[in-house]
């Protein structure tokens, strides 16, 4: 990379840390209609940002819900990405318990507080700075990259899908790039390569037309409450195994590498198990806690409901009982074959004596993309020059929806180029950024371009 | 017993309807506090009727609640019987369900529709109405009677119990009389011979300090809803019979005299399934339903909560998870020592993973007259005079604690002599009393009293 990008990037520290404070300014909280109008003014901040660092074909496009910003700049003989990010942010309740006010940025010691500081202002934020580092030093980026920013990615991305159908020429890409994550621990540079995916039920049993007295008629029918009960504890056996035939038909074993990888991780048992309160961390034998977290598939139970609930005690067979239950799924696990799956083996282990119901929730598929992708070689590549460390490779056990989608509309891979850290109280009071992340971060993705661009030759 | 005592009853009867709808009409809700006024009058209407029909020593006995009235006649060389009931009645909403207005007492075919008419103004009155008979034609009873009439029986009697600690010897007896229940069929007198008891507890299940994110901590530590789920499914085996060790130890089984009095029963299996809307009745193998609900001892679930119950779904691993369970108990199981084997068991199936609280909710004896006791035969005599029926003899699954009380406290057994039947909705709006057993209740219970005479000659 020519020097004078870095150079660049080194001396305009100051400026980065002033314009994001305006742009974190903008209380852009796409959950509350009285800031419909933050919303919009935010897209429009957005979009001069990207005039300004040089990208071209500028737009604050329309949804039915608060505007999409894209950009692009597409004039190199390299692969193309696609650098996805949110402007909108959280909203700030319980606002009291914020040590400075939420949308006037202050920076104490080397972090810098704000709503939407790391989620996802901060990070987005770094990519834009890169990119004009390359534009205003070398006049060109070393690959075509296409810019899209949303507004809605705190409220579930409900327009977010349907533009992408919509646009899936001009979205066409080689790789995705999202820093909208934290790393695996402060100082600790990573790159989550796989995540979960989701099976979610409700299943909702009936023995009678109404609740019984338990004196009258205890004796007489199944108690819907304690099949319910039955039911679910023939979903997994004490070794914390999913009973379900067919279940672990299509998991991706974790491989040797990965499992190295993962040892090498500094990761404290005890101060996990004490940092969640349990008294004990349990799990499937056979797998390290994050493992059994990040990629093996389990099963929950999220919520139960029958009878009575209230104070005190009342004699009551209850008419119904209901059960949340979910699946967190693996590569190459299908949430579609999951569910049948899991149907016929409830309805095998139900006993007549009560109705069952079994309702499909949600499915999310799982995701990843193999640590020797040459996307994921460039970014470990570009993260030990950024942040002059290794970055270690992790997974996550969570899902993040819109990486499926990408990975089934555009057919392409993602990095998950994650500049947070997990303690910078994304979504509660006291939301920060880690600076040297940020500084790093910038220093990344300036080399991440350029690795990419290596990547395919 | 002198003709013209039942000729007294058999000419009575407009006198006895007048008298009893005057009784109905008195609002004595005691579970309402703007009912205050009509409780004091209904227990001075009370006290006049015990003082109108020749009982001595008659009083309106203050309580912290609702009076207890009591009255007597002590003059017979004879055994002494107290006769228990309530002069209290429920709240009559949903009022706009009623046909005709609950405390304007309206006959309709051979049915007197009422609030109280069966529960339990109008079974208590059949005994004054006997007691009546027998002092104004005889001049005398062929036993001591003391009668008690409580207030507070619709919200749990409860300054009952200590009422009877403290007049122990002003209320002894050598057995209580209540009719206060149904026969087991319409037509069909029966007389109840026993009741179960009740352990009843809470277990308290917590894995971890707040609730969790599936994604991010699924399969690092045991999820409590599903930990609950195993531990309730040991309590029992498929069978249905419950698991706890030593909890069938001291279960008086049934006699072969009482399966063959059940098996004559008119009891149709098919028409109580459909009446309770179930797919199939349920229970402990080798019992029939009457006897699994009347003399076997369950374990219920009464109520399960456990994490998010809302509508949708939400991919939280719960911190907690509840149950509230109750066994029913038989003779001679006691519930202080189920309820140690109950609290064993729980701590030794539930895995350390969880941090476990059991809580005591509530306890009840069960109770028994066996069917030979010679009271028991006295009121099977005196109802087989009154209805021109043998009765049957059944039980109950239910509880009802003051009989317990009454057998702790006085010593004395019980007889449960109900007059009502099972359709009479008591509880419910249209309240009824059917006729004919009014009637032939006040004649059994005349002939009764003369039967407990002779039951220890």
């Amino acid at each position: 990379m020519e020097p004078n990008v870095i150079d660049f990037i080194n001396t305009s520290r100051d400026r980065y840390l002033e314009e994001l404070k305006q742009y974190l300014a903008i209380p852009s909280v796409s959950a509350l209609p009285e800031h419909a109008g933050d919303m919009r003014r935010c897209a429009e901040w957005t979009a001069e940002q990207l005039r300004a660092i040089g990208l071209e074909n500028v737009r604050v496009a329309d949804t039915p819900g608060h505007p999409i910003v894209y950009g692009d700049w597409l004039h190199a003989e390299a692969p193309t990405a696609l650098v996805y990010g949110h402007y909108d942010v959280q909203p700030v309740d319980p606002v009291e318990l914020w040590t400075s006010p939420p949308f006037e940025a202050t920076i104490r010691d080397d972090e810098l507080f704000a709503r939407g500081a790391t989620d996802d202002k901060g990070q987005l934020f770094a990519h834009l700075k890169a990119i004009e580092a390359h534009l205003k030093q070398a006049g060109r980026l070393p690959i075509n990259l296409r810019v899209i920013l949303e507004g809605e990615e705190e409220i579930g991305s409900p327009n977010l899908n349907q533009f992408i159908l919509d646009h899936k020429d001009e979205l066409a890409c080689d790789v995705v790039l999202i820093s909208d994550s934290p790393m695996f621990e402060k100082g600790v540079p990573s790159i989550c390569y796989g995540l979960r995916g989701l099976a979610y039920f409700q299943i909702d049993l009936r023995g009678t037309s109404t609740d019984l007295h338990s004196g009258s008629f205890g004796g007489a029918v199944a108690n819907p409450a304690f099949v319910l009960a039955q039911v679910l504890s023939q979903m997994k056996d004490r070794g914390g195994r999913v009973k379900i035939p067919g279940f672990y038909d299509d998991v991706r074993e974790l491989t040797d590498r990965e499992r190295e990888e993962f040892k090498r991780l500094p990761f404290n048992e005890k101060e996990y198990r004490k940092g969640i309160g349990a008294p004990k961390l349990h799990g499937e034998t056979g797998y390290s806690t994050l493992e059994r977290t990040w990629a093996r598939p389990t099963f929950e139970v999220n919520g139960l409901l029958s009878g009575f609930t209230g104070e005190g005690s009342k004699t009551v067979i209850p008419a119904t009982a209901m059960a949340k239950v979910s699946m967190r799924l693996v590569p190459n696990q299908d949430p579609d074959k999951i569910a049948e799956l899991f149907e016929d083996y409830v309805r095998k282990v139900t006993p007549k004596t009560v109705e069952l119901k079994v309702t499909r929730m949600h499915g999310g598929k799982p995701w990843m993309t193999e640590i020797d992708n040459p996307f994921v070689q460039a970014a470990a590549r570009a993260i030990e020059m950024g942040f002059s460390r290794t970055p270690v490779y992790t997974r996550e056990g969570g899902s993040i929806p819109i990486v499926a989608t990408f990975q089934a509309e555009l057919n392409a891979p993602t990095v998950l180029f994650g500049l947070g850290t997990p303690d910078e109280n994304a979504h509660a009071p006291n939301e920060k950024l880690y600076l040297p992340n940020f500084f790093g971060g910038i220093l990344s993705a300036a080399y991440l371009y350029e690795e990419i661009a290596g990547a395919r030759r």
